[in-house]
C-alpha cells in the first residue's frame, strides 16, 4: 500500500511537470519504476513476493541485508522510504551488562526509568547506527534524491516513562522483577535482558543529520500515531498486540513456559494504570523526517 | 559459484584494461557489482538469500517473475546469464490435447517419437517463448551488453529418441501405457500429460535470434554435459536423480500412490536398453550461446 501511494504521488508529479512542457505526449513517457524491498535476510521474502499485486505498475526486487550497511550501487536510487525500523539498534551497548559500569541496567529491560548513563549508552549506539545508515544511503542516493523516514520518536526532554510505551516497558520490568523475587525466573536474567530500541527527539535526529552533513532536512516533526483512536485503550487487547509483536524476544531469553505468567501479570499492572495510559496516549511519539541528498 | 566465476572474469578483464591506461590506481577503481537472482515467484528465495556467501563482493537482489516478460528497467543490465531454464516452455501447446488435431499427442508424454505435427507444435511454442525472452532482455540490456545462455540442445536433424533423455521419455511413456493397459491408471491420463520442454539445435536457435534481430551471435555451439563421466551409466542411480527432479510433475497428475510403480517399471525398461544409453551418452546435448546486444 505504501509503495502504491509513493508511486501515485510520483506519477502525478511527473504528469504535472511534463504536461507543462509538452502537453500532448506525457502518457507515453511515464518512466519505469523499480522498487527494492529491503529487510534482514531472515525476513520471509517468499511471502512478500507471492503477496505482491499481480497488476503492479513497477518492477520488484527483494534485497536481503542490514540497512546499516551498503545495499545498492553508488548513486543508483532516487527515493528511499523507511518505515518503523530505524529505531532498532544494530546491537545492544555492551556496558548495559557490565556490573562495573555506571550504565549497568540492573532490573530493567530498557532505558525507561534508568539512570542517565544507561540512556546515554542507548543514545550513543543510536547515533552510531544512524551515522552508518546515513553514510550508506548517501552513497546510494542520487544528488537531490529524497528519503522519507518514519520511526518511533519522543518530544525533546520528555522522560520515556511518561509515554504509554515507556509505561509498558516499566510494567514488563516490574512484572519480571516480581517473578524473580518469587523464584519463577532468575534476577540475573532480567539484568541481562535489554530491548534494543531507541526513540529520538526531532532535535536529536536533526543534530545527527547535520553532523553527518550529506542531507538537507526538508521536514522533521513529531506526529501522533494514535490520532485515529477513539475512546479509551482496551488493555487486554493492547497486551495481545504487544505479545504478538514481542513474545519471541522474551521467550528466547526467559523460556516459553513463563510467557503466560508474564503477560498475565503485565495485563494486571497495565489495568492498574489505565487512566494514566489513556491520559498520555495522544502524545506525538512518531518521528517523521524528510531528507534530501545534497 | 557461477556468479563467482563471472565476477572474477569481469574483475580480471577490468584490471587488464585499466592497467594499460593508468597502471597505478586500478585497485581503487574496481566498479561495484550488483547481482539480480531471478526465478518464478514460487521459488524459495529465503533459502537463496540465507545461502549467499557472507563475504560476497557484490550487492545481491532477488527478482521474482517469469523471464518471458520484463524483469528490469530499460537499459539497466550489463550481463545476463541463464542456466538450464530456457528449454522450459511458458505453457503447453493446446493442440497436444485436441483429439481432432494432427498434433494430438496420444500415448506419449513428450514429443520424443511423436509425429511431426507434435514436434512442430512444441517448436512453435519454443520460438514464441524465445521471441518474448529476447525482446524483454533486449530492452533491459545496455548496448553491447552480453548474454550467456546454457540450456538443453540437440544436433540438427537428430531425432530426440536417439539421445539418452529421449530414451528416458520414451521409457516413461511406455511404462505409463503399460500401467494403463493393466488398469492401474487411465489411458486418458497419459494422453493429457505432456512435459513442457523443448531442445533446440544451434541452427534453430540461431534462426530465432537472427529473426528477432536485437542480438549478434558471438558463440552458438553444442557441448557435452556428461564429458566428466567415466564408465557406464548406473541406471538405478540415474532413475533416483530423475525421480528427485521430476516426481512432483508426475505425482500431481497421476497421483503419488503410483509413483513407486512408475519408477520401478522405468528402472527395468532402462536396464534393458542400458547398452544403447551408454553408446549415446557422450552426445553433445547442451546448447551454449553467447549473444551481444546490438
Amino acid at each position: 500500500m505504501t509503495i502504491q501511494t509513493i508511486l501515485e504521488a510520483m506519477q502525478r508529479k511527473y504528469k504535472s511537470q511534463i504536461s507543462q512542457s509538452c502537453p500532448h505526449d506525457y502518457d507515453d513517457q511515464m518512466p519505469e519504476f523499480q522498487v527494492f524491498f529491503n529487510d534482514l535476510e531472515s525476513n520471509d521474502f517468499n511471502t512478500l513476493f507471492t503477496s505482491l499485486p499481480q497488476d503492479r505498475q513497477y518492477l520488484a526486487a527483494g534485497v536481503p541485508g542490514s540497512f546499516h550497511g551498503r545495499l545498492f550501487p553508488e548513486s543508483s536510487i532516487h527515493f528511499v522510504h523507511t518505515s518503523f525500523s530505524l529505531h532498532w539498534l544494530s546491537k545492544l551497548p555492551e556496558e548495559l551488562q557490565n556490573k562495573a559500569s555506571p550504565a549497568w541496567n540492573k532490573g530493567r529491560i530498557h532505558y525507561t526509568s534508568a539512570p542517565n548513563e544507561v540512556i546515554e549508552a542507548y543514545a550513543c549506539q543510536f547515533a552510531e547506527d544512524m551515522e552508518r545508515f546515513l553514510n550508506a544511503r548517501a552513497k546510494e542516493l542520487v544528488p537531490q534524491g529524497m528519503m522519507v523516514m518514519i520511526m518511533t520518536g519522543i518530544p525533546k526532554g520528555m522522560p520515556y516513562s511518561q509515554i504509554p510505551t515507556g509505561m509498558l516497558y516499566d510494567s514488563i520490568s516490574s512484572s519480571l522483577m516480581d517473578m524473580a523475587k518469587e523464584g519463577i525466573i532468575e534476577e540475573g536474567e532480567v539484568d541481562s535482558f535489554n530491548l534494543a530500541f531507541y526513540a529520538a527527539s526531532p532535535e536529536e535526529m536533526a543534530g545527527i543529520v547535520e553532523k553527518n552533513g550529506c542531507f538537507g532536512i526538508e521536514r522533521m516533526e513529531l506526529t501522533n500515531p494514535a490520532a485515529w483512536m477513539k475512546g479509551p485503550v482496551d488493555i487486554p487487547t493492547l497486551v495481545t498486540h504487544v505479545r504478538a509483536a514481542m513474545e519471541g524476544m522474551f521467550s528466547r531469553h526467559f523460556g516459553s513456559q513463563v510467557m503466560d505468567e508474564l503477560f498475565g501479570r503485565l495485563t494486571h499492572k497495565l489495568l492498574d494504570i489505565s487512566d494514566l495510559i489513556n491520559s498520555t496516549c495522544q502524545e506525538k511519539v512518531q518521528l517523521f523526517a524528510v531528507l534530501k541528498r545534497k
